[in-house]
């Protein structure tokens, strides 16, 4: 690699293919599928992240593929091929069309596009192409494709980032400033404390409705919960579960469910606990409720929000509770009909 | 655009170039400034989402650049350009690059690269290029550049889908499944109840040796911060700012203070507080300390999810309590050195 214009000496990277290929990495895509028919009537696909848009008249994309690549006679002598963009959900597709040898179309109920190309159901976004250019790319061969026919939904995409599929969420704006946040010393709405605070009380006050028609406590519903997952618990790994959830002792709160025939006693040293009849039937309609209340909830944030912003706090989670209790490891699930 | 080949009749969009542009708006992609300099040594830049990779061997790039764009003739005659890959912080720089009139490259410091290239700081990537191959692409000529130099940081991307800037944060791998998931009628870890309540107990399990070590219970911890915000607030509207957090009522809180001096009454009715000048001391002191708890476990987080995680908290919030107070709207901050 000849450097002979360069005026200034750069701290660069040498062109090992890993380096060059996680600097490149750091560009995020989406993930794509692009399919044809072979000559021998055979549909071909494979996943693809060199995509990209080039013109809107005509109508032009492009994507990159290997000269190395089994499918490159496919493409190279294909009239034409179809371009999918995956959708948040369809990461073991992706995974299932980036691997050589298995059947990849195999069980998928195909649609027939342009020039009898295999299309792939429940995507982002589907473009059908003519094959309208290849130019030379070095180790690839760079098809640029005219789009003859496309659809697309509003569906949140599956993203490619450092080697790792990711979720893409939507910015802030940037006048977004969080308020409070320039006095010195104080604190704002930005601070994590307040979002957690504000958001788990707020999040409760929707649920707590349910609770009080069935007068029961914020540790009472905790604790009927937790029982829901297992044939009987002591109170020792119950309150090693809710251990920084629960302010009362767990034992104090399995009194008080037991007295009303919720729960019942099921052995003596430790003590264990089990729902009674009336304890599941009570369990399931205000865990029945309080889902209503989450698919509502995360119905307005949105499908490419809500996985992320879970997947966030999980790992939120992992980092300020590593030692996460195994309450919710259920073996033996008490079977409870919903 | 004919679609002669078609053997199925496709519900397709029409070809008007605003729906085509949403369409190819469902690929997720990267934001790349690319920068040369025009035959009259002027620096010439502009931001680009039409980047990819093409080939390792050679190490090749690709993008593509209107015919109508006025930077056009400067990098059809470059020698050398180069691909800066933005990193979340960069947003309004991607902006500025994307503007056309103003001086883009005023008050940036910059970089001079192959060909005296000019090169912005702070980037995840950088990819110097020889211009290697200019090939047609409809109302667009695609670049392809050979890779002289590049250099690269594992910044977060900044990320643009369907119109708007967005982050990416990695996913969790896909036999991750929430513990006890499978469980019919019960709850899981999944449930976003239990992950806020768990983040939020969690996190305050951090802050609250801070708290004891003042000898301040939780509801006493929001109300002195509630009060670094402004110079006096009534008790009204601070119980309204603090609705759903406070569970006693916030007089008493006020009360508590005031009778430990850390709180003085500066009007009467309504009654409005202020901090005393030992109270001003007590809230710095635990304000910092958590801040430092925030610092490290956001630390921990990443510098993607981070803000990834305060933004869709924050989203979440819209949803649960739309009508959020105004209590940190401070006009009049209570100026406090920290």
């Amino acid at each position: 690699m000849s450097d002979e214009n360069s005026t200034e000496t750069l701290s660069s990277h040498s062109f090992d293919a890993r380096n060059f290929r996680r600097a490149l990495g750091s560009f995020a895509t989406g993930v794509t599928i692009i399919t044809t028919r072979s000559a021998d009537d055979t549909p071909v696909g494979l996943t693809v992240s060199s995509f990209n848009s080039v013109s809107l008249e005509p109508p032009l994309v492009l994507w990159s593929l290997a000269n190395t690549s089994r499918s490159l006679e496919a493409f190279r002598k294909a009239d034409h091929w179809a371009v999918h963009v995956l959708a948040t959900h369809q990461e073991a597709l992706s995974g299932r069309f980036a691997r050589a040898g298995e059947d990849k179309f195999a069980g998928i109920v195909l649609d027939q596009g342009v020039g009898r190309v295999p299309l792939l159901p429940d995507c982002t976004a589907r473009f059908q192409c003519r094959n309208a250019f290849q130019y030379e790319g070095g180790d690839h061969v760079i098809f640029v494709g005219e789009v003859l026919s496309y659809d697309f939904t509003e569906t949140a995409p599956l993203v490619f980032h450092g080697g790792s599929y990711a979720h893409a969420t939507r910015r802030d704006s940037p006048d977004h400033l969080p308020r409070g946040a320039e006095i010195a010393g104080s604190f704002s709405e930005d601070f994590l404390g307040y979002l957690l605070g504000r958001a788990h009380f707020r999040f409760y006050a929707r649920i707590r409705p349910l609770l009080t028609q069935e007068q029961l406590s914020d540790e009472e519903f905790f604790v009927l919960s937790a029982l829901t997952l297992k044939n009987s618990i002591s109170d020792i790994s119950l309150g090693q579960g809710l251990s920084g959830i629960l302010e009362k002792n767990a034992e104090d709160v399995l009194g008080a469910l037991t007295a009303r025939s919720l729960v019942r006693v099921t052995a003596g040293n430790p003590a264990a606990y089990e729902l009674t009849e009336s304890g599941a039937a009570c369990a399931v309609r205000v865990i029945s409720a309080a889902k209503s209340v989450e698919h509502e909830v995360l119905g307005s944030l949105g499908p490419a929000d809500s996985p992320a912003l879970k997947s966030l706090l999980g790992r939120l989670l992992a980092v300020i509770d590593p030692e996460a209790s195994t309450l919710w490891q259920a073996p033996a699930p008490q079977k409870i009909s919903s």
